[in-house]
């Protein structure tokens, strides 16, 4: 499983340059930018879940002194945003969920901001709601959205009552799968609403030229996402806005979507000032987009061997207010996700995002994916159980292998599920016997990278240094140190002396966004083909400078020499030096971009809205050892072993820490972290309420990359992100069951569930 | 005169993008940038000219709350910067001139920082000083510099004494020239020292992050040169520093090379805290870079007829206690321009740079050309006057004609010096008579842009909009919308969807800075390159879409399109759209970049330091009207003509503005501006005493562009910033000459000095 080729600097654990200035306190994030004659924004939002705006009275808090600005519905664009364009910047008539923003100030400062808001009339005359996606559902379930077209005007896909996406794959036969089927179970599991827990809070600041050329500084995880949807709010060319990324301090998805930046655009034209607006850590509780909850149905036929004939899946995703990105990515990876890596011959899934009058709902990390992997995966322990058969056993009998089709009808190319489960198994001491109260899990995985372009450039200084121009924002991931690898391995020079450049949209070239475990296989492929570019411009230029053939001209190591002349070599710095100098040259630029490439979805095995596309498919298996507190019902995760198929680490270090990370966030998920509401209202809205994990929590984690089956992206890498954080859970619920022989069906694994669970088992017979 | 193509942008007076966000005061300037934990730096400066340090207490300073860092020479890395490499960021050991730094302090506030400069006790021995250029080439003169070895360790030549810099140009037998000669004129000239007058004084902001990379936000012209002197000060690979430029102020040479900025560093390494230095109005009246005086002496043999036989030209530049860039740039150039644009058979010029314990000089446009041309083509008038032969006829009979050598050995192509000569006189109305005390005169001058190398990158976004990527500073001369323009019409698009990205030299390529005018010559011909390098990458996409061959594929007005089949165009917009979606594809990406053609120097002519190199030489005539206050002294300059040979104006309306507001810098250089020094401490040390030419004493100005004479520029263009600045000056001293019949040799021209030249000539005769 080594890697294929010999590198200089991939491969290498290379520490990030931007480590320093973090730990210090250095490093500039969004908050920290201040401008000039710089007003406060504040947001008056909607106290009910579901309301018509009868009046709305503005006059006192715009009399205020200190106060620059007061929008409302009837000053913001007509146009919405979000994937499915149901969300608009401000509503004119109604208000969709709790902190629905119903109009906005901007005032010199926070007082005079909170001030004037309390100086807002508002009449509400209350809606009837509804808080469950299955009752939205419903016949006579109370409509969100009455305004949206039927169809989708953007992805064409079909949208009634509160159903704001609907997908599904289905092939072979299901009723007669399930008729062939020696058992059949069917079983429901639900997860919770979560906050991606990043450190950073949302914060923007929109200033607007009097040309009307719109400025943001934003956290954001795709620059030019952001600005191309500011662009068609505020029907602006691309050209017109400009989005600038400091630092980001974590988003996991919950920074995909333009969240407060067209607030803050309408304000800042409104005021005529720079805006900022921003959450408080509590307001990121209440006021970001969490991750959807689901219900899952899966109802499975198998043989009495254990082969699985038939599946069927129904995923709802609560999406609340809005789709966000929930609505396309939920959807379409939930529906990828709800077999996981085995082979089924009938599979139908069917999934819907639907609208209720909770929270809007955003992404968070491997969305869809995290939710179906945990039903799925569960219940091939709650079948293992029932059929007495090994879940390692069972999922080493129906995993996919090289060459079988995926649900939407990609084939299987490069993996090794076997090699992967059996490692984790091994190394969690699958068959050791187990304390009273321990039990072992195991789980599988797939994620593959996200696709569209990206384009970088590379250029040689004057020194023979080197800048990377990148808009892909390094969101804490470590991915400008790659990219750094990427440009020194290519140029042969010491990555120290390569420089990837501050996020600008106006001066990078396109990037996609620093999305679906893409920015490595994508962005860095792109950085690969421009330091390419780069090379062979020097390279050109050293076959002029030593008078020779371009095909007799090496290059290697950072020296370009004629083959067989070597003592006589030019380094990149002199190349570098003449280019900059001799008439007749100029500085060394080099550009490079791609689309990757596209895996399509069979259509004759899909319908309705399914999204993006995957390529560079990994494969992970994860482990997972508890102990529960029979006492209290506390579940403590003692260990994850996780085995990823990677392709290849270009910095190991890193790669292991995305795994890491992920695992903490999973366990997290698995184990303590929801959001509750009540009637749309968040019950537990302070960050000591919402249990994020923490270090003291953590497993002891034993991070496997399994190297060596190349993709088709640079150096036959394979996106790691969100594929870490996906098995996790599931791994930690059956070892759950394992240790105290009941399997529970619900996210979180909270104390008061998991001792109603003992008392279960006691009832029945004493676990161990 | 006319254009040779036709364009579809080029040549029209579009309006400035940034015009509205700097009347408004929108635009963010280097005063604005404030980073979080910015400490505020202030240098403890030399009260005497030139002395030994011989004690420098910090310890009381450094004691006192809220000082973060104070520093002395012995903190300071040990190199030197500026083009001769003579400037220590902090002298160890002595003091070369008033204002010269000791010591510098970061502290938190002002007042702090003012606190701490007082506790700093430094006991300093007063050394010999010298004022006078002529006086430091004396035997036994103060040596300034004594520390320098006598051969520049950086260009290669001899240096000795007080001499910073020498260059000689010379041809032909002077002595037989002067002996063949029937007349043979000796005249004086000498120019005052000048600040440049741009409204935003210096600021600077350095951070050092933990890491050791330096980041700067500075008014600078040039972003990489200060970028490269920083880093070979402080030892640092070019990827490790980056330089910002917000919005520029003006500047006119008086930012060509760092000042605050090593000074910046060292305090943000010592305190760890970014610190901002700026000066105030004021101190940038003593603590900038002044224009060097000149002392000039000019011998001319001519035959009785006018023909000019032979020139000697002495020019004796005082350039301070440092050399800045007026060393190599003044002696160079003003050595080429003892001449001006006429043509002699024998040649001897020699230049000096000195040392002396003045304030240290940098370059203030045209620097040297400025200072020869007054004296060359003042001494012309002188001539003219004796020999009684009109100045326009004594120039149009000695005027350089196509296919004459330059004095350096290059050869005149594309000019037309009489048509110019002849259409300023014109529009003067040369031989109209005058009113009393009213005086026109008349002056040529020539320009070349200098060389260098310049990139520049060109993207498209996915609506078919554009980004330029330039690391050019736009000063205020409207070069981005010159660079809009050239994008527009490479790539047939409106140039208002168009955007010149910000100044970062960690994204942008090399730019060899705004300086020379040479920004729309070389860096526009980079953006022009990039333009189409983006198009003939849209061009081939094309190609691919349309299935054809790419030959056949035609691009035009913003559509590519199938010979023949203009109706199935695919546009710009369609073609990006593509090349961001479509697998195979990728983001459209164009670099471009050059070295501009060297004119080299003839080295059987020249010796010493011949510095740089000139291209797209633009030859100028401008003729003056002027009026004097025989009571007063006051000249009034009531018009100019400014005839520019400009190839091709991208913009009509810029170049106009560069050609007035050249003038207006040149009225006040020939009027009312002058540093006044006493011992090398300023006496006129406010801007109400330093007269700067305000929008009153604005002559009429008649810009003449004369179109069609192609560089090899962009489109054919020529520089003209710097152009129009030279003649002015002469031809005013000309036209008073003219008015009152004594010609003034020494600028500028204050009453006091015309009221003295009345009174000769009252005791002479009337004037008119």
């Amino acid at each position: 499983m080594g890697a294929n080729a010999a590198y200089r600097v991939i491969g290498a654990s290379l520490p990030r340059p931007d480590a320093a200035a973090k730990s210090t306190g250095e490093a500039v994030f969004g908050v920290d930018v201040k401008l000039p004659r710089m007003a406060v924004g504040k947001l008056l939002t909607s106290p009910l879940p579901h309301a018509r705006i009868r009046h709305l009275d503005t006059e006192r808090a715009r009399r205020l002194r200190g106060v620059y600005a007061v929008v409302t519905g009837a000053d913001a664009p007509p146009r919405r945003f979000g994937f499915i364009k149901d969300q608009p910047v401000l509503e004119r008539h109604k208000v969709r969920c709790v902190g629905d923003p119903m109009a906005a100030v901007a005032a010199r400062d926070e007082e005079t901001a909170e001030e004037a808001l309390e100086l807002i009339r508002v009449e509400l005359e209350e809606l009837p709601a509804v808080f469950e996606a299955e009752a939205a559902l419903r016949e006579g379930a109370p409509i969100i959205h009455e305004e949206l077209p039927s169809y989708g005007a953007v992805w064409k896909v079909q949208r009634w009552g509160n159903v704001s996406v609907h997908s599904t794959i289905a092939f072979g036969d299901l009723e007669r799968g399930f008729a062939q089927a020696d058992v059949c179970y069917e079983d429901d599991f639900t997860t919770q609403k979560l906050h991606q827990g990043y450190l950073e809070p949302h914060v923007v600041v929109a200033r607007v030229e009097a040309g009307g050329r719109v400025s943001l500084w934003t956290t954001t995880q795709g620059a030019f996402n952001v600005r191309a949807q500011v662009a068609e709010l505020f029907d602006l060319a691309l050209s017109q806005v400009r989005v600038l990324s400091p630092y980001t301090g974590g988003s996991f998805g919950g920074k995909l979507h333009p969240t407060l930046e067209p607030l803050a655009v309408l304000l800042a034209q409104a005021s005529r000032r720079p805006v900022r607006l921003m959450l408080t850590p509590d307001e990121e509780l209440t006021q970001a987009r969490p991750r959807p909850s689901s219900h899952i149905r899966l109802k499975t036929g198998l043989r009495r061997d254990g082969a699985i004939l038939a599946r069927q899946a129904t995923l709802t995703f609560d999406t609340g207010a809005y789709s966000g990105a929930t609505g396309p990515t939920a959807n379409t990876v939930g529906a990828r996700s709800a077999l996981g890596p085995y082979q089924v011959p009938n599979l139908r899934v069917e999934t819907f995002s639907v609208y209720t009058n909770n929270r809007n709902c955003g992404s968070y990390r491997a969305s869809g994916a995290s939710h179906a992997t945990f039903a799925s995966e569960s219940q091939l322990d709650l079948i293992a159980r029932r059929l007495g058969i090994d879940p390692l056993e069972l999922r080493l009998r129906n995993g996919v292998v090289n060459g079988v089709p995926s649900p939407t009808g990609s084939t299987y190319t490069g993996i090794d599920l076997g090699a992967m489960l059996r490692t984790a198994a091994e190394r969690i001491r699958w068959r050791a016997p187990r304390a009273p109260y321990e039990g072992v899990g195991i789980a599988c995985a797939e994620w593959g990278s996200a696709g569209r372009g990206s384009a970088a450039v590379v250029k040689l200084n004057e020194d023979g240094s080197v800048g990377v121009l990148s808009g892909a924002i390094d969101l804490g991931t470590g991915s400008e140190t790659i990219f750094a690898q990427i440009a020194a391995e290519e140029l042969g020079i010491d990555p120290r002396r390569v420089v990837v450049s501050w996020k600008d949209t106006d001066a990078a070239p396109f990037d996609a966004g620093s999305v679906g475990t893409r920015v490595t296989y994508n962005m860095g492929d792109a950085v690969r083909r421009a330091a390419i570019d780069c090379r062979e411009k020097a390279r050109a230029l050293a076959a002029r400078l030593l008078e020779a053939d371009l095909e007799d001209v090496l290059y290697e190591d950072g020296r370009a020499y004629v083959r067989g002349a070597a003592q006589q070599a030019k380094t990149l710095a002199e190349l570098s030096a003449a280019a900059h100098n001799r008439p007749g040259g100029g500085p060394l630029v080099g550009a490079g971009g791609l689309v990757s490439p596209a895996v399509p979805f069979d259509r004759q095995r899909t319908s309705g809205l399914m999204w993006g596309s995957q390529a560079a498919v990994s494969i992970a298996a994860q482990a997972a050892r508890v102990r529960v507190d029979p006492e209290t019902g506390a579940v403590a995760v003692l260990e994850v072993v996780a085995a990823h198929d990677v392709g290849k680490a270009i910095n190991p270090n890193a790669t292991e820490g995305q795994i890491e990370g992920g695992i903490s966030q999973a366990v997290g998920y698995a184990c303590t972290e929801q959001l509750v509401y009540e009637r749309g209202v968040l019950q537990n809205g302070g960050w000591h309420e919402y249990k994020v994990l923490t270090s003291l929590d953590m497993p002891r984690v034993q991070p496997i990359l399994v190297e060596g089956f190349l993709s088709d992206g640079p150096y036959g890498v394979k996106g790691i992100a969100e594929a870490a954080v996906i098995p996790t859970a599931p791994a930690v619920v059956n070892a759950v069951a394992d240790a105290i022989g009941v399997h529970l069906r619900d996210l979180p694994l909270t104390p008061e569930r998991v001792l109603r669970a003992l008392r279960e088992t006691r009832r029945a017979e004493p676990p161990g």
